[in-house]
């Protein structure tokens, strides 16, 4: 029997779901809880991976937003680094201790830019993506004006149709200018292709991603003609990571769900034709949630709802049971089909999430579980850093 | 011409959109602005109507969680407290100065219960929800224990099917057996009917209620019946406020979002079949966005994406503009249809969420505006409090 806890041993001055040796039954939700000894697999093979195929892994950030994340991807999984989509999120994983930084989106705001440029201080590498030549004059100008260095990679759009330019001499237009610019350094190519990522057939997949790699490799080609070495040629995702990294062309892997998982990503299926979540990465994230009201007898409402998660990408599937089902989420309620009417209230629950990312955004923390025990509560430091 | 805000300006600690003064041209996105003057008007109007109407208004603080919109609300709106979803908001509210608290949900875990019964120690009237007999003991030893009251509403599903009794001798059972228990007090009746909110006809829509109505008017008079008076008859959202309050059964409503509206709402039909964000209630929430990149003539990608909003119940739209349209949200970006290619980097666009609830939910910060100047930056002071 466990003790319940009591509020006042959580009165810390902020909200926190758990403490440190609380027993996993008494962690209050709804709350992220993670499967340490699952990421910790899911990490180390992913790093496994990297290092016998000669590729550098550069973990990404906008997923996890924790440093304590990306500190162990770089521990367990001999990460170089991270990339991350926001300036103030580089700001959080170069102050937590992240030395090598990329900023792997566009820079465009004159407050950002400066930020952006003042990073290197911070002990960091700076790195971010640029797509338009107008640009570089204005990265240029906040590093000189602060003496440090932003190394920028062209971003080609190698078909998730975003950001990034989409013929080679756009790219050695952009990587040229770079090349001559004070305070700049041309270091590479930027090219992940995100739309193809949650495509369900690995063939599928693969045939995108061979698209990507021909320009991608005509890119690189032409800049090393015009003597512009490409440092980093970076993409690669949870859903291609074997594809960009047995290509010959790339050199570093920006992948981050494969760490926590999800729904959407556990649906795709490798080249047995397994899902990925059977196998090849396992849940380490979930919503742990609670039943707070069985009115009805076949229907249970769990507490966490659309402020718990985010469903842009479908709904969250209930870990380890067929017995029941996660069928509707509104504000802050889940109704749970219960047909044979086999939960309780107070019953808990974990949920996998439709999609990692804009989840972890919502919570303040992780609770990091291990024996049924909590181990860790780790901050989701650059939570809402959207800057 | 407006100078661009330096970097260091925003130094402060933490990520900041904006410094009260600054132009609203400066302010840094994504991030939530409100329009403080079509606010004021939102907040005057339903104050107005309630009043006329002889209704009190409980505002519903779960939609913005903001002590400071809440406090508004209560000075130009003449609310008479606050109602959210969960104890951890209650707190929020409670130490914010809002005298009377309803958490408008059941309450089941200990150590919730326990956080709720300390609440009126913190000044203010503490309610919650009831839809089980089995949690009146609960509630009971815990406000026994701290010496305080909590004061039960019984919830009756009047349609929406998630928590809730469904019919009147559940009620009076429930309401009988809190009237009994030491330190409850039994305080009436909440009955919101979320699932009607977003019909879009207004016939719909009253069909809806009128089953409502008739179900709690069942129930409070068999409660008189024995006795049992009821002081709060709540429920009644942006949606349906005119069929409660001319109801004669309910003396309380809970509205949330016309103080904000949202492009879901907004959609739904006033009595002479025009949208209510064209007449009844004016758009003052927006998500503020930047151009960062338009590598594509007909496209601008935006900086706010899945991070910045809740697309559960649609995309944002696009505030005073037909010439370009929000089609696509991806994590960190939204893609603009720019058709004519009249958007330039950097330019700022007002998005109207699609669902403010869970967008507020993910950001930090109101930035409030008047006249082109940031007048007020208030904290989401409850943003995350979901336990």
């Amino acid at each position: 029997m466990n003790a319940p806890i009591k509020s006042e041993d959580m009165d810390v001055g902020y909200d926190i779901p758990a403490v440190v040796g609380m027993n996993e039954a008494d962690i209050q939700t709804p709350c992220l809880v993670l499967d340490l000894d699952a990421l910790e697999r899911n990490i180390k093979k992913m790093g496994d991976w990297a290092k016998a195929h000669g590729m550098r892994h550069r973990v990404h950030g906008k997923m996890h937003k924790s440093v304590d994340v990306a500190l162990l991807q770089e521990r367990l999984g001999g990460a170089c680094g991270v990339c991350c989509q926001k300036v103030s999120e580089a700001e959080v994983f170069a102050r937590g201790g992240i030395k090598d930084v990329l900023v792997s989106n566009q820079v465009r705001d004159p407050a950002k830019i400066d930020r952006l440029a003042r990073i290197p201080k911070l002990g960091a590498r700076a790195i971010c993506c640029v797509d338009d030549v107008t640009n570089v004059a204005d990265l240029s100008a906040a590093a000189v004006s602060h003496g440090t260095t932003i190394e920028c990679l062209v971003e080609i759009d190698c078909g998730a149709g975003r950001c990034g330019v989409t013929t080679t001499p756009d790219v050695v237009e952009i990587a040229t200018a770079i090349d001559a610019a004070d305070g700049l350094k041309f270091s590479g190519i930027q090219a992940y292709q995100g739309a193809m990522q949650h495509l369900d057939s690995y063939e599928d997949r693969k045939a995108k991603i061979d698209i990507a790699v021909a320009m991608v490799k005509d890119a690189v080609d032409a800049l090393k003609a015009k003597g512009l070495d490409c440092d980093i040629v970076g993409g690669g995702g949870t859903g291609s990571y074997y594809f960009e990294g047995t290509s010959g062309v790339y050199n570093e892997l920006q992948c981050g769900s494969y760490a926590f998982m999800d729904a959407d990503y556990g649906r795709i299926l490798d080249k047995d034709g397994n899902r990925i979540d059977q196998g090849e990465w396992e849940n380490a994230l979930f919503i742990l949630t609670s039943v707070m009201s069985h009115a009805k007898a076949d229907k249970a409402i769990c507490d966490a709802g659309l402020k718990a998660q985010s469903v842009d990408s479908g709904l969250p599937f209930i870990f380890g049971r067929d017995d029941v089902q996660y069928v509707k989420c509104s504000d802050e309620h889940g109704v749970i089909a219960d047909p044979d009417g086999v939960l309780k209230v107070n019953d808990k629950l974990k949920l996998v999430p439709g999609h990692c990312d804009p989840t972890c955004n919502v919570h303040d923390w992780y609770v990091g579980v291990r024996g049924g025990k909590v181990e860790t509560v780790w901050p989701v430091s650059a939570r809402g850093k959207a800057y």
